[in-house]
This record gives structure tokens, C-alpha cells and sequence, in this order.
């Protein structure tokens, strides 16, 4: 549970609602003048469909459904990957690292696909550049296809302004040329422009909302992930490496904790 | 056919679409009110006028021509580009692989440039370094060059809005030293005022609309394909590597893999 | 203490203050104008909100826990850590170099982490090469952590007007539709829409000076940390290779000195 | 001659003008409504100053003189370049490359000096690392020099709707102290207020038509060229290092046609 | 002398001095109408005091300080490095390198600090792979200090204008409060209102001349001599390894010619 993101959603709803309800006991109007279909329309829409035409399909549906993916997190910290591979290195040296691959390390629920991989590379025999650069390969590629989510979503947050300007500027443009068109009877033409004034600002409300508090921080957010995953393959890069070497379990702590900040670090406890 | 991008279009038009008629119903006008050809004229006249000016005619036509481009797709995966090179490297065990030239892979309805390329160069006895030498330098300018493209159509996308602003500064001007004229009699000069006013945020309007639904996502359409032909030349530059070792078919699908994520990757079926 | 953090933030609240007291003289109206609650929490609590949902909740914490560090200094300058290893290649060259890990330099308060780290490492037994590349990876890792806090900040920082924006269309958009609703009466409407519009401005200055007085030099001041800490890290590098190699006293403070600018320098007062 | 310059500055003028001048038909005004010296002055000369604060006098003249080179061309292919190369190579495998200086190639109305420098080289006995070294450094520094100017103009770019913009606020600034005035008799107050207000924008209107229709495009222009240049470099450099080994000519053709889009490369037609 | 400099700053404050004074005319108010200190004090005190949280003082300091160096040039040319170099290589054939340490070139006024820091590195007796990474630590970390300086009034230069806003927003929501309050008899409140609203313009005003016309060119200024210094840091480099290896004069010439324009390089006269 990403506790972070739901707190930031919630009190953000709550300061944002809360806001609206004071300005609008203020103002004397309901909440609800608020609302408008077709401006919500017109910036989720046309951001969205303006995305489609920049990226494929498939990719904006990624993006998209992978919203709830800001609430979770992943089950492990990266001090347990190296735990696991300081447990690898002793049965490397013991000659039994094929068993590794059908086992669970005891302390995680399950072993990442990416280690893995590099230990089935150690044992097809391959050698040690080969595994360096099929690792390294695949990292690069992964970085690139997984960024490509935030960027469809970060996309969408730079769109969803422009389309609430869009918005806006139909609403002024139909508002100054309906001022010519006179008013049907019983009808005040200054309330009918105040009205159409308010309606015309709602789209542009609509595209800040929608691009500031959740088309770009849900962007950054996987950009976020995206970097911390780069720190989990440098790791297995590292510990593939060392595993293929052999080295002493002692080594392969002190080396792999490096790249961790000292509170993250694999403590062993025994 | 590239759906995505026809949906995007589509429903786009449809949203903007629908949302100025209810606009304009509302404010009891004509939809023709958002119609000004000296505006449209202005907008993408003076972007592609500048773009002119900025890159030579050719690229700019070439840029432009390519607009049907967004709607279509290449007509094989990178799994397929795999598998050619899997069956390249058994026939290049077997020594045959200049027979390779005339082929046509099975699965693929014609054997891409790139790979033949690489495959006559190690047929004309090239040396290994030489062979990435050349296949590097392709690589990079041909990236150099496609991107061209993209930056043609982002250089409309940048200006397309400022000559918006440009058209309705014009408007201003105008409107505001009109309004020393005298009107001609029975012409009320408030309400020429007003559709002063709405023509000349007409421009704004068709400055964003422009920039936002259409030339900055098919620029962006245009750098996600030149990411995706990286990925391809990768595999090309990798694959005629191992032809020229004549590296086992397992360990090509191997590496070649590598650069696809998991789903992507090329699945041998015996 | 950093004296400049400080004065900037006096002096800076000086002026504001003095400007706000001076305008509101002018305009006959109480300081108190400037004031609303409301606005404050969209402003600040927008921003940390959606910045919560970018990035995880302890690094939000850290980020805005380590606002104090702006006013903070290291307590040693870069010359010290110079001296020190001037210092410790003369232990090196008489075998001492353990002995130096219970110590602490006559020069500074401490023995700095980063520097024991690397003799640790030497005494240990390691290869050169392994030495270099943890040292490497830590500081490159450190790097890419500890800008993560001002990213965060600097997030809070383009959020910020974004939000205010944000409220000031909610202003703006109830006090337009506001405006349709017959007043109570012996309330003014005209004055009533002037005071809605003044506190809806309020909003937009919210955002403005958070993101420009606050946010932004802080987020900019914890880069500036992050880079002197980089050249920090060099020196550490650089000294640790020069301990391991035994290079002699003189060679050892001339090399590291040549990352300092001539002022900043070690000088040795013998 | 650059048909795509002059046909972008021609039709952007053309429909510039024409839009101005249906413009300022509709609001019954003369198109001398839009021109105001001072206004110019202010834009032009303001951002022409700031520019030559930024950059060395001989750097901004050189940027603005080299304006009428935007209409230019080359006067020879990357192809042309490949073929002499291919001649050279024949003559190098000969022992005949001092006699290259003087010649000039039969299909291109001079040698470029940048292969002559490379002969010269290779003839002064110099080793081919050596060579290396200097062409790079040449290559180098060269793109460093010629981005000066394009970086120059884009300078006065991003500067001229700034100037725009102070101009404009000048106008406001008079416009409305000048309201407190009580205006000379028979001037009607409001018709001095909407003139003051249209020349104002003016500053804008001239703001924004330098900055994208002249400096902006231009600039991107001298980028355009430059970037051209990194390949031609790159052609002289491979082709030198060929003369030096005395590389087949076939392979020479093959090798530099690598760089190039298929359409453009070398084809020999003998 | 920067002639340049100065031309730009006399010409550019003669004619915005000009343009208001003909605009100041125009509406029939004094040129002190666009005077207030009170915005002049919240442009730039903001503009420093939020620059002195994001950098330490010392660094705003030397950047502030460091302004009359825009109207200063360096004295010497790259042409008189280059030959002092060469003259330097006839000295070190000879084996008199080390009297070069206390002369200084015909052709110059002084021997610049980083031609005989390399001489002397030579003369201890280091080895030539030692200088090297002094020599280029030495330039890495000098361009990372220099351009701080840059980064800070850069900054000043991005504040400045945001600071007009907030002093624009300050006196808008003051004007607008003070509209409920009924003014004192004998004032027109239409009058007041608008004699506010100037000095609330005044206010962006100074902070958009402040950046565009002094913060920004300054800074860039400062970026342009630094990737000048990188040049003549290239040229130290190159020739010290050259006097290491006892490089004929010739060849020296020849080569650091290379990193200089056709027309700015060292011609020989004998």
C-alpha cells in the first residue's frame, strides 16, 4: 500500500472540495455551478484523443489502467534483493546455484524473475561478457519501453491545459456572438453573459485540475518508479556478475549495499 | 492500420465537434460563427511560412506528406524481425547464407533492407569491425535524418499558436482604432465591438486547436516510430554480429529477445 | 550558519512586508486584506497533495523536514578534507594507515564517513579495481537519492501558481455565477463582486510567492549542496586511489588541489 | 538558390498583409493603424541591444549579416563529397595523391578545403592518430564557433517579445496616468483611451512578429545548417582516414554512401 | 574594452529612455510616472533575496560584483597562446623549459597562470598520464565553478519578473480592497482606481526590464566566456602534452591551430 499517494489523493480532495464548498456558501450559489459535462468532455477527451494520435493504442491503455498501480507498491525493498543474493553467493560457492532456481529465498515471497535470469544464463554456460551484455540489453530496453507510459500520461497533462483554453475560447467566442443575437424575451442579456463567462472558465479549471493534480504527478510517479528500478537492475547486473565469479559472500554484501543508501543497506543479523 | 490514431482523430472531431454545437445552441448562434478562413489563413499559412523559412522545402513537404503516415503500421513485430534472423543463423551454420538473399522469410511477407544489408556485407568478406562500423553509421543518421521530420512538424506545433496571437493582435489593433471611426448610421457600435472581438479570438482559438489536436501529437507520432525503428536497428546491428560468428540459433533467439519485453518476445512453436 | 540563506529570507520578508504595508497605507485598507486562510490551504496544501502522489511519502517528509539544512553549514571546507588526506598518505607511507581509523584529524571535528569508507576498503585487502568501483557506485547512487529531494521541493515549487491558479478560477467562477443571484439586501453587488475578486487574486499571489520565494530557491539551494558534494566525492575518490597507491604527501595535495579554485585551496602553513 | 526561404518569407508576408488588410477594411481603418516607429524601435532595437550585452560585437554582426545566407545554397551534394572521395581513393592507391591538391574535381567546381586539409596531412607524413586528432578537434570547434550565430538570433528570439511586452506596459502605464489628466478641450477622454490602448499593443504585435516570423525561424535555420555540416565532418574524416590506409574505392563508396539517405548517396554510373 | 557591451547598453537605455519619454509626451504626463520605488525595491530585493536562500552569499556576491567584467576583454587573443606555445616547443627542444617559468612571451603582456602550471608539472618530473588528469580535473572543475556565477544571475534573471508579478498582484488585490472602502471626500474614487492600477503595472514592468535587459544578457555573457576559457583550456591541455613529448614547433602550431577559426589562428611572419 503506497500510503503516500492515497493520502495526497484524499486530502487533496478534501482541500480542493472543501475550498469550493467555503467559495461557494460564499457567493451564495450551489456547489454545483461547478459542474459541467460538456467542459469535462472537452479536456479528458480531447487530451485523451489527442494522446491516441501520439502514441498507440495499446500504450495509452497501459498508461491508463496502470493508475492504480500509484497506490501499490512492491513487496520487497531492495536491501531484501540483496539479501537474496548474498544467500546465492553461498550456494554458488557450494556448486548448487542450479537448485536456486526452483527455490523461494526465505526471506521474500518470491524470487525476481530478473535474478532468475541471470542465474540461468550462469548455468547455460555462457560467458561472462555475453551475460553482462544480454543483461545490460535488457535493462536499456526496459527503461525505454517503461518510460514511454509516463511519457503518454505526462503527454496528457500537457494537453488537458490546452484543451481547457480550447474549451474557454469556444465559450467566448459563441458568448461575444450571441451578445449580437437579441435576448428571447424576459431573458436579462448582462446575466445570460455573466453566466456563459462562468461556463466558458469552467473548461479552463477543468484542464489546470485535471494536468496539476493527476495527469502529471502520475506521471512523475512512474518516472519515479521507473529510476528505482534502474537501482534494482543495477543490482542484478552487479550480483549476476559476482555470482558468476564466485565471490565471497562477504564481498557480495559489502559491494551490492554500496549502491544503497545507508538506512536501506542488507544488515545481516545473524 | 494504426486504430489508435484513427480513434483519436475520430473522436476527437466528434468531442469538439459536438461540444461547439451545444456551445453554440446555447448562446442561440450558428455554428458557422467559428469560421473565419482569414484566421485559418493566418494560423497555418504563417506556421508553415516560418517552417519554410526555418528547414528546406523538401524536408517540409516530406514532413507534411507523411501526415497519412500516423494512420499506418509497419506490417511485421520485432518478434518477426527475431525470427528471421533465428532461421538466418541455422542457414548460416550450414554455410548458406548468401541463398538468404533471395529468400524471403516464411513468416514475413519480404526480408527487410536492413537485414539483407548486413548479410551482403559479411558475404562481400568484410571485416567484423568494419561491418558495425558502417551498420552504426547508418544507424545514426538515419535517426539524424527521420527526426528532421518530427522537428519540422514540432516547429508548426511551436508556431502555429503565435501566429494565433499574432491574428488576434491584428484584431485588436484594428477593433480598438475602429472605434474612433464614427460608425456608418444604423450600426450600433457596441455590438461591432463584440464581433470584433469574437473574430479576433477566433485566431487564439485555431492557434491552439492547430498546435494541441494536431501538429504537436503527429510530431510526437513521428519521434515515437524513430524510437521504435532504434530498437530494430539494434536487433539488425546485433543479429548480423552473430551471422558473422556464426553463433547458435538458440543463443540469437536468446540475445535477440533481450531487447523485447517478455510479451513481445518471438516464441518458437516446435 | 549560512549567513546568506538567512539574510535572503530576512530581507526578503522585509521587503515584502514593507511593500504590502506601504500598498495597503495607500489604498486605506488593513494589511489583513492579504490574508485568507482558504487560499493558503489550496496554495501549499495542493501542492504537497499532489506532490505526495508523485513521489513516495518519506521522501516528501525528508524533503520538507530538511528545510532547516538551508541555513546550516558542512563545518568544514574542502580544504580540510585536502589536508586530511595530505595528512593520511604520510600514515600510508609509514604503514599507519589503521591506525588512522580510530582518529581524527587535529584539523577538523571529524573523521568524515566517506573517507574512512575508502581506507576500510584498502586495509581490507580489496583490488584497486573493486575499490574504485564501490566507491564509484556509492557516489553515483548518492547522487540520484539525494536529488530526489529537490526534485520533490522543486515539484511543490511548479505546482504551487498552478494551484493557485487553480483557486483563483474557482473565485472566479462563483463569484461570475454568484452574480446571477439577487443580492440580499443592503448588500452593494458591485462591492461585493470587488471583494470576491480581490480574494480570488489572493490566490494567484499565494502561489506566486510560494513557488517563488520558497519552493523554488530551496529545491535550487539543495542542488547546489548536491554539486559541491559531487567534487566532495572526487576528492574522496581520487585521495582513496592515491592512499592505495602510496604516492607521496607532496604529489597527493597538489592533485587533489587541483580540483579547487586557487582561493579554496590547501595551502601547508610549514 | 533556397526556394523554401524566400516562397516561406514571400507567402507569410503575403498573407500577413492580406490578412492585415481585410482587417483593417472590416473595422473602416487604414493599414498605417499598425505601424508605429517607436514601437519597432523599442522591439528591434531593444532586443538588438540586450543581444549585444549577451554576446561580442562581432558575433551579433556576423549573425545579422549572415541573413541574406538563408536564401543560399551549398552549390554541391554529401554525394558530390562521396565521389571525390571514391576519385581520390583511385589515386591514392596510385602514390598520386600530391597532385590531388592542385586539381580540382571534375563534377564540383572546387575541392573543399576541409578534403584538401586532410591530403595535406597525410602528404606532411603524419601519423593517422595524429590526423585523427586534428580533423576531430577541427570538427569540433567548428560547431562550437557556427552555433554562436544561431544561438545569437535565437537570443534576440526569446528577447524581442519580451521588449514587446515592456513597450506595451510603457503604453499602459502613460495610457492610464495619463486618464488622471484632465484632457484638452474638445478631445474626448475615451476615444484617447482606446487610441492609446491600440498602439500599446502594437509593441506586442511587433513582439511577437519578429520573434516568429524572423529571428526564431532564422535561427532554427543556422541550427539546420550546422547539423548538415556534422555529417558532411563526419564524411571528411572517414574518407581521410581511408586515403590514408588506401582503401579500396569500392569500399570507400560503400562506406561513406552508409552515411547518407539512400536517395542521396553516390551512385556510379559508369 | 567590450565595445559591444557597452554599444548595447547605451543604445538600449537610449531607446527605451526615448520611447518613454515620446510615450510619457504623448499622454501628457511626466516621465517620473514610470518611477516607484517601492516596485523597484520588491523587483530586485525579491530578485536577490530569493537568489541569497538558493546560493550562498558568497557566490551571489562574486556574481553581482562580477558585472563590469561584461565591459572588460581578456587582454590577449587564442592566437597568442597558440604562440607563445610554439615558442615554448623552439625552448623545450632545446631542454630550457624551465627558464620559460620566469620569462614571459614577447607577444604578450604576462604568461598566463595555466601555461606554466603545466610547464611546472613538466619540470617536477611527473609523468605525462598524471599532468593530463591534473590539467583536465582543473578544467572540469573551473567550468563547474565559473558557472555558478552565470547560474546565479540566471536565476536573479528568472525571479525578477515573477517578483513583478507579485508586486502587480500585491497592488491589485489593495486597489481592490480599498474600492469598499468610501474614499476620502474630495478624491474620485474612478481616479484613484486607476492612478493604482498604474503602479501595479509599474511593478511588471520593472521586473520584465530588469531580466531581459540586464539579468539574462549579463548571464549569458558569463556562459559565453566560459565556453571561450573551455577553448583555451583545450589549447593549455594539447600544448603541454605537446611540450611534454618535445613536439616540433611546426607541428604544435599546426595542431593548436586546428581548434581556432581560419581567421583567428597564429600566422607565422617570419
Amino acid at each position: 500500500m503506497n500510503l503516500g499517494a492515497l493520502i495526497g489523493l484524499i486530502s487533496g480532495l478534501g482541500i480542493l472540495g472543501g475550498a469550493a464548498a467555503i467559495g461557494a456558501g460564499d457567493a451564495g450559489v450551489g456547489l454545483g455551478k461547478l459542474w459541467d459535462a460538456v467542459s469535462l468532455l472537452i479536456v479528458v477527451g480531447g487530451a485523451i484523443a489527442a494522446t491516441c494520435i501520439a502514441f498507440p493504442l495499446p500504450d495509452v491503455i497501459a498508461a491508463l489502467s496502470g493508475f492504480p498501480k500509484v497506490f501499490g507498491t512492491q513487496g520487497f525493498t531492495l536491501a531484501d534483493v540483496v539479501q537474496d543474493y548474498v544467500g546465492l553467493a553461498e550456494q554458488a560457492k557450494k556448486g548448487e546455484l542450479e537448485k536456486a532456481l526452483e527455490e523461494t529465498p526465505e526471506h521474500m515471497a518470491f524470487r525476481l524473475g530478473g535474478i532468475k535470469d541471470g542465474i540461468k544464463l550462469i548455468i547455460d554456460g555462457m560467458s561472462k561478457d555475453d551475460i553482462r551484455e544480454i543483461l545490460e540489453n535488457k535493462e536499456e530496453y526496459r527503461a525505454l519501453r517503461e518510460i514511454k507510459a509516463a511519457n503518454a500520461i505526462g503527454k496528457m497533462g500537457e494537453y488537458a491545459p490546452s484543451f481547457g483554453m480550447i474549451g474557454t475560447l469556444f465559450g467566448l467566442v459563441f458568448m461575444l456572438a450571441g451578445m449580437g443575437v437579441p435576448p428571447p424575451p424576459g431573458v436579462d442579456p448582462t446575466a445570460k453573459l455573466i453566466a456563459s463567462m462562468a461556463i466558458a472558465l469552467i473548461t479552463t479549471l477543468y484542464g489546470a485540475l485535471f494536468a496539476f493534480f493527476f495527469f502529471l504527478p502520475f506521471s512523475d510517479h512512474l518516472k519515479y518508479i521507473n529510476d528505482e528500478k534502474k537501482v534494482e537492475s543495477a543490482l542484478q547486473l552487479a550480483g549476476t556478475m559476482m555470482l558468476y565469479d564466485k565471490v565471497h559472500p562477504i564481498i557480495v554484501k559489502e559491494r551490492l549495499n554500496a549502491f544503497l543508501q545507508r538506512k536501506d543497506r542488507f544488515v545481516d543479523d545473524e
